[in-house]
């Protein structure tokens, strides 16, 4: 079932960026000579509520679709060693200026495993409280509100919120969070 | 608010990969020199139902993560021109043998718009019949199976669906079918 990696190539390599070209052999016996496979930086994302139940989204630009996005605050891993609890502490001060007192994961999925290996690790924060403002790159222009659970719903609803590991975690925090706080 | 874009270099350009470096300035005067960006091709993916309320998944080998996922059906878009639902159509077939006599669109989200140009379609597929088997490529092992929308629900919380367009596609559909169909 498993395709077996016959010769590895890195076309570029660096912080921002590892492409690999690979040449792979089918169980079949098809030879592939250049599969193409993105190595991302994991990422974590942040349901972080509020103790009067809003959640915190960000207005951020993205320059590869030239528009702004509405998402859960995140952001990639260092990839120093930084594990993903403490990149999501991390990624909520800088981007929201807040800390939680209280964390859960709830999922490891994947974007696009047929060509990305990076993987999202979804944290619920809670009991959360504003310490400073963002702290934000040079590059990133970043706007934070906090919406109730009903207004959060209708922004899935009508695509306001379009970023599929966005939906995917507020939907899962919306349907099944008192299965994920309990465990 | 917007990035502008001073130059455009593709690294790699073929019918499976398109990777850029642009250097572009921000509205605050900074440059940067090498901001990577992927033209991956626009998604669609499907939530076919039956008539007794099962829905098609398809257990598929990732070789990037080296696993086998459970997803919905779904594929790339053709560049020649091929429209959404053409392709929402051909993949289906493609990859379950079923056809649909009912398609509404129901989202556009982006996965990964951070380095990512393309968009997911998400269509539900209803009143569907088997017409043939799966015609696959040659690098394609797919297994379809019918799950109940209890069954579909419980993979989604304990994580075995984990690719996050179909559980945000599953998820909304679940929460909000009645929205989409009627509209």
């Amino acid at each position: 079932m498993k395709w077996k990696c016959i010769k590895k190539e890195y076309l570029v390599s660096n912080q921002w960026l590892k492409l690999r070209k690979d040449k792979v052999s089918l169980p079949n016996g098809t030879l592939i000579n250049d599969y193409y496979v993105i190595e991302k930086k994991d990422v974590v994302l942040i349901l972080a509520l509020t103790n009067d139940n809003r959640i915190i989204l960000k207005e951020e630009y993205r320059y590869p679709i030239d528009r702004i996005t509405l998402e859960l605050p995140g952001g990639t891993m260092k990839t120093d060693g930084e594990v993903p609890i403490e990149a999501a502490k991390r990624e909520l001060l800088e981007e929201t200026g807040y800390i939680a007192h209280e964390w859960k994961e709830f999922g490891i999925p994947f974007d696009y495993p047929t060509k990305d290996t990076n993987r999202i690790y979804l944290f619920i924060a809670r009991n959360i409280e504003q310490m400073s403002k963002q702290s934000l790159d040079i590059s990133e222009n970043i706007k934070c509100h906090l919406y109730s659970l009903n207004e959060v719903k209708e922004l899935v609803i009508n695509g306001k919120i379009d970023v599929s590991a966005s939906v995917a975690a507020i939907l899962k925090f919306l349907n099944f969070s008192s299965y994920y706080l309990k465990s």
